[in-house]
């Protein structure tokens, strides 16, 4: 018989991570694939994750809206709340053999706790990274809470083995994520990039662009107007290239980056700036892989970024402590020295690519492990 | 201006382990005490801990239902949903300066989430410990989440730093469960046990009795009914001397470890056994110290019970891996080895005190700890 | 195509009314029915009508837990809230085409809104009764949210029409309730009794006995102990017969009820009281029917009561302005008059059969009218 | 001692309604207000109305966040469900002698379930109305949950009776958003309205403009999106006038229209058109008194709309059954015909007075009369 591998995917980021699993999920004789979409992927204001989801040919057993909206630090809370109810539920009557939970967010530490309360075995993926703040923790905990660790970079498997885990449960094959650069042709054409909408500037994908994603840090809640404003008003001051804003994902905060966004749009309307909430994963891949420069705090620009030798400029503190390869640079949330930093990023044009979270298999290896993994 | 210590009790079990703790905030002058009660302290079937924690001068700021009923796998994840969710808007009512949380219990999680998610900064108490079942998971995890560990024990202490936790923010004072036994007289008599009203055979607390509490294991769920029936059938055949028969806490399980109490009872109403289902913490002190042999699977028997010396026979695998003094014997759930076990402790009568778990001066060692914090 | 009729049962009460509607949709060639067990039906202290339900030969589609524990005016509340939650998603995966809710309880209106907010046709059985108290609040609210009206009097028909509903949707087929009295035998014998467990006393079910089903009532809260107690003692000092006395449903204030039955329990242990959770619908039956005479106040006694002529005291307030046969008299919560009534009764026997609530065959007309309704 | 007179504020329309009463309650020297602020109030997406009632010199005192995003028919009945255990909390804090809930939305349903299944008296306000369609199955069933009723018209007063209610219990002093109409200045000037931001065209307030708020129609879930094409397309097509957009409340289906103002946004970005979220109640009074005329299908042009004599086009079903004044005329939702009696509306200019739902007293009066309500 089929073992039932449950894949939530709660969010943009999620789907980008752990596409290429679900597709080889799919595709092992062995494993059939149940999948759960909650939380931001199936709301509006966060670009209907689901959209494309759909779109690439999977079929949800079950959408679930968990989120209480208010974006502050009790919402979030909350959302956590609900999303264990009503993940509870789902659990019951889908009654899956395997829980797979992506990275470190409050939807991921949802389905944790649901699963392991549950007695359902439990896979992680993403365990045991470190990025210097809150995220962390919830990432640390997740860990202790799961069965099974897919990590991505040996210096993640050390660290999930040194908190105390079974060396025996704990694997790399790499990030999934890297699997769609391997796979997928990344090249940019305005003809593939013709289906999304967005706002503002017409963008020419041929000729050269920044991109900035920034999400909201949840030690420093109520400070992200003006951290985005920096931000923006740093590439406003770097003329005679285009740039692609992207709106922030779903954390306590995320209001007020995106008020931030609103306003300077408003008052800078004839800059060359497009606005766009979310792209498929291959096209967000290709969006980053063509960047002259990318800005913001996104791990995308770590792991995927390295990956492809993106150069990149990372603003404040938020994966401070993260493993990274050479094509990061940090900054404070100074506009000015965001603005010199990005100028210097620009003038490499592109740093050499780095393996450091894998080599673009983890999906089959990781479907494959599964297939043998002796759950109860 | 004083701190605001929020402590949520939201067990029997937790009120003992904590009530020290609790006095000696009230009694620090720069320290506030916040008390929520929720969950089993409230319910009339779990004993209303409430009313005893009222009666020893204790003024809840808020009492929260949030348990939801069943007692199966699913409800304790929804339970804990359910608590993030209240705890949430009570800490942003409460507006505490630290939350303070204790053990490994799901009513723990749903504290450490709340507070966490919330940037309060977060006391976690018990950390550390090993029990060698799925507890050690939550343990762990709420380890990872919490900001400040006061644990009980230097393997303990050991243990939380080993998880990557920075030494700087582990204290150990002991448990200050130990407060009580170091600093009450725990002579019983009839006439101080007259106020409980029980069910079944009439104490002579100045006899000899053996007491038996014995909790659902939530890796072998679905058993427990059996598993207390070897336990209550190996007591019966012990002739001689009375018995008393606690009800177990609220665990996903508690449903048939309740069942199989009340069956027993209805078929065996004329031994001499009493059922209760709550003492305060004194007094249930009172009762382990005199206990001739304690019988089953709490943790107090391992805590408390090794300052005390009350020989004990541990059934089971819900402590296996944990610290304890030489008051311990395991056994199996065979009805025939429990009795043989039983028998063989209440010959030894006394253990040396073994002060494994702190010395009896914990909750002001903490309380002042906590005044010196420098919190954010 | 078939329609799908979702069936919520909710509570022990809540089956017993809808189970021959069950049973015809069914056999009914055009419908599909599905069934979503809910609150107390799953919880061991309320009986597990589930078990029941399932040895009927019905399999649940979804099985949902949320009672928020603790039977006091707030998590009655609470309870509603996380019902409507859990519907919502459960009406979202399983896409019934009409929703069918019962009576007047939380339970209910927890279906009603969930249904209602979400634009599946609902219909309602048993509105435009009349008892005189708070029930009639919810009962009249329901009424204004549900699409089609299954009342089970003339005079309801009446009370629903003159709230403003459509006549055309109002139909009185009466209650199924009366299908169960209709087309079983109710003989009883200790044989097809032998089944049932419970407590204290052991039947002999072919001699008398006074039947004792007392709920709590919202409007009294806090005084269930008195007001059960006051029964107890009056059918303590009717001397030469046996008592069967039933566990209340899980409205606010059972708590208080099921502790006056407990301590009455205790301090009188040798009267010949048997203590019973839940019968099926036809034992229930049974159980009624052969009553010399029922005491308390649950509406069956006015319902099935009636058509089987069973001599009734009906104590407070609870169905006071309720339609009725003449088997009921009223009694105050005085122990006195309670015992003085019942000895009334019992020398009667028993009354005609009324035929006020239909005539038994409520099920197969709703159902045949379901399938000829044009839903939406 | 004071009455606790308890406000729930859940929505932007809430606020308008209520808050002469709010003053009026705060002006008594017999009542004490209490205020939660709920739902949309809190939300950046819905204009923040708590910002509006903060600077009011209002204090809530307490905040809560119970929205379940996603605006879809189950996110609704999730927010009512969320809604009533979180004020069913509040409401165990804070205590009151009673609660007032406002209108017919599902904020409004779940104030009502929390209050009257905790036995707190409960004030409903705008009761008896008939708009022909669903909302009134929600404002009937709350008629029916509620113990005082205080109605804005005759017609209504008679509507509430008919169905059952106590006519003692049933008072008409109009409607308290009436007196915000008489109190104050209605007069625009730009320096007035410089306050707001708002996005698009800089409006000269003192000239010209048509208003248009469009609400989600829930029994047309789905097709908002075209129908509020089809009115901003009427109104591009009405050259030589400015013109307001507004966004709509937040029931399910707001998503929708949201995206249609939106797209056409982006696609018309030259036309003189103005957007904005939310104004203080009385500068909305002052906007729509000034307005050439006002279109969609807000209740506001039906009440405020008619005492102020504001020509309007109501377009669909949404108020289809209300009593109205002669300034209303309705339109399908064809872009052709809602241009066409755009047109002629504002050719007539202004209507007369119509006092059918007060002459702007009743917040005084509705004050005094509870001050001498008889609550337990």
């Amino acid at each position: 018989m089929k073992k039932n591998i449950c894949v939530i995917v709660a969010s943009r980021a999620n789907y980008g991570r752990v596409k290429h699993l679900m597709m080889a999920i799919n595709d092992h004789p062995d494993l059939n694939l149940i999948l759960i979409l909650g939380a931001s992927t199936l709301l509006e204001r966060f670009g209907k994750a689901v959209d494309v989801i759909k779109s690439d040919g999977f079929k949800p057993d079950q959408s679930i809206f968990y989120v209480v909206e208010g974006e502050t630090l009790s919402t979030q809370a909350k959302s956590t709340g609900l999303g264990i109810i009503e993940l509870a539920s789902a659990f019951e009557n889908l009654n899956p053999d395997l829980v797979i939970t992506v990275a470190d967010r409050y939807e991921t530490m949802a389905t944790a706790i649901a699963a392991s309360y549950m007695n359902i075995p439990l896979a992680h993926l993403q365990g045991g990274e470190v990025s210097g703040n809150i995220d962390d923790r919830v990432r640390h905990a997740i860990t202790q809470l799961a069965d099974y660790h897919f990590v991505c970079s040996e210096k993640s498997k050390n660290k999930v083995i040194s908190m105390g885990i079974d060396e025996g449960k704990v694997f790399n094959y790499g990030c999934p994520a890297m699997d769609i650069l391997k796979q997928e042709k990344l090249n940019i054409t305005n003809e593939l990039m013709r289906k999304y909408e967005g706002v503002g500037h017409v963008m020419d994908w041929e000729k050269p662009y920044i991109l900035v994603l920034q999400h909201p840090v949840t030690t420093s809640y109520g400070k992200g107007y003006e951290q985005i404003s920096e931000t923006l008003y740093a590439i406003k001051a770097i003329k005679n290239i285009q740039k692609v804003v992207m709106w922030p994902n779903i954390d306590a905060g995320s209001d007020d980056i995106s008020k931030g966004i609103r306003v300077f749009r408003e008052m800078n309307n004839n800059e060359n700036i497009y606005y766009q909430k979310n792209f498929s994963p291959e096209d967000y891949a290709r969006v980053l892989n063509n960047a002259s420069c990318c800005v913001g705090n996104s791990s995308s620009f770590i792991r995927e970024g390295s990956f492809l030798g993106v150069p990149c400029v990372l603003i404040g503190d938020r994966q401070e402590g993260r493993e990274h390869g050479p094509n990061i640079i940090f900054s404070d949330y100074k506009k000015e020295s965001i603005k010199q930093k990005i100028e210097y990023q620009i003038s490499i044009k592109k740093y050499k690519p780095n393996f450091l979270f894998g080599k673009g298999n983890a999906g089959k290896l990781i479907a494959e492990k599964i297939s043998n993994l002796k759950l109860k």
